[in-house]
């Protein structure tokens, strides 16, 4: 049995795969005052990462550094034996192919340190799949982020049947230590839990463009000026509770209950992604865009999440 | 047809109902400097009304007030055919049952102003249900607002079969003059299409309940510290288009499209709300809330949903 170190006493972090997901735990870990060594076999990988987190620095600074927080402490190696050797914590984000993560996997396992967590973002895989057969398999966790990891709180994690309980225990003491909010999921599941209530509610919204209810314009403000504004705040089953008025969660279960049930009952149809459906949304998008670049938009959210990250900060 | 007046020009607004949904529009109204006249049949419905409006005050205050802006402006008068005479817009907000509501609509039908449009607040009732041999049937829609309609901008409008399009298209205009964001729905809906999206977020929500995958304060968290963060800016399609990075939606849908369609595969059931899932979600909230009431968790969402409010409004 593994003797975990206190989150305290974490220092070092080691990055494999610099692509945007890791870029972006780069960026956070260091944000966080760790040194990070980060590995990416990709051409030109070092300039992009660090480019990544230049872009990234004003962002954090905005919602605060830790100690010792410093780019300059960013290292970047050219193995990823080098990146995981004497790394207290690992986060890995190679590709999302079973057979690469495998491979990387293997590589690492001798190098791992005795008590070192190594944590997967995937968010396609399962950690079963990935760790078996290898001597670090008890310490390998998924500690899926949501993008980007530099901004958004939440990280799922998930053991596979290898890992250690108390491996997945120390990841969420040491998520929440790093100003995460992780979540512990019981059992591996395809696409983890965010991912799935995000397919379930964009399939429905997608089915109401199959059925040309409104115009995507139309559809997003459905939730962006409606119930996405409670989403940031508070989540759905909380959100129920308090719609339940004093009766709480019990008055919203009998009395909204059976109106959900019917329409679930009209909501069993699940949309084909044709290529129809895709030239539909392409010109949704484009007219929501209403001129507005991708850059220009991507300014918008990021300007905007910021300031909803920091009030939320401040409310507690 | 109807000579619909120009939004600038209407001064006198019609509440029909004083339950929650209409006290909170009343609110709204009065705030936005219109002469209320409200009417509701409950015993006590004055006091409350007026009770719900000084509580809100504060809050709309906060938000910014219109000009004339005064809850004196307010009147409570004994019968609907009152409340709808000399008023340039009505919404109503009875309680959710067609015979009452087509009782109500027979009763103002002869008083209605021949230019008037009068709107409907129903969640759960479509217009053509309710419009049937009326006089005013023509510019009658449906105007379903989010709760609390003081401060969620979101207006779903929807037309019967008997509405004329240039009615609802006077209401989209109308509501976006007092500050609310419509929506113009195509067709008429079960739920209309915000409590759809809402339905299907909760049945996959319910159904990671129902097979443990996580507790409930894990679940919810899996919303409010992830995709809900994004759903308040942004809608659903928009977040997608910008998570395909360069590419857009197109990148998006190529690549991601088929894990959907995975995960899609996997969510197929639909959870029955019976006595066990109600006490596990009774149970869940009570474990999350940690302690606060309902009050406090009240007074905790909407300090935080004001505040979001006035980001959004700065960041336009």
């Amino acid at each position: 049995m593994a003797n975990y170190p206190a989150v305290e006493d974490i220092r070092k972090i080691g990055i494999l795969g610099g692509g945007t997901i890791g870029a972006s735990w780069s960026a956070w870990f260091l944000a966080r005052g760790y040194d990070v060594t980060a590995w990416d076999p990709g051409e030109g990988a070092e300039a992009k990462l660090r480019a990544f987190v230049d872009n990234a620095w004003p962002q954090l600074t905005e919602l605060g550094l830790s100690a010792g927080a410093d780019k300059a402490r960013l290292t970047f190696v050219a193995t990823p034996e080098e990146a995981v050797a004497g790394a207290d914590f690992i986060q890995e984000s190679a590709p999302e192919r079973l057979d690469i993560k495998r491979e990387l996997y293997a590589r690492v396992d001798g190098v791992l340190g005795p008590d070192a967590i190594f944590a997967s973002s995937t968010s396609g895989l399962v950690m079963s799949e990935m760790q078996q057969g290898l001597k670090s398999a008890p310490r390998m966790v998924i500690g899926h982020p949501f993008n980007p990891p530099h901004l958004i709180p939440l990280v799922e994690v998930v053991a596979g049947k290898e890992t250690d309980p108390a491996a997945a225990d120390w990841a969420m003491d040491f998520y929440r230590h790093v100003g995460k909010h992780p979540i512990r999921l019981k059992k591996e599941l395809k696409g983890h839990l965010a991912n799935r209530l995000q397919a379930a509610l964009w399939r429905e919204a997608l089915l109401a463009v199959k059925e040309d209810i409104a115009s995507i314009e139309d559809i997003d403000a459905a939730m962006a000026q409606g119930p996405g504004l409670r989403l940031a705040l508070m989540g759905p089953h909380m959100i129920f509770n308090l719609a339940g008025g004093k009766g709480g969660m019990a008055h919203f279960y009998d009395h909204i209950g059976p109106a959900m049930e019917a329409w679930w009952e009209t909501m069993q149809e699940t949309p084909k992604l044709d290529a129809e459906l895709r030239a539909a949304l392409i010109k949704g998008v484009e007219e929501e865009a209403a001129g507005r670049s991708i850059d220009q938009l991507e300014a918008e959210r990021d300007g905007k999440l910021i300031a909803l990250l920091k009030m939320l900060q401040e409310k507690g």
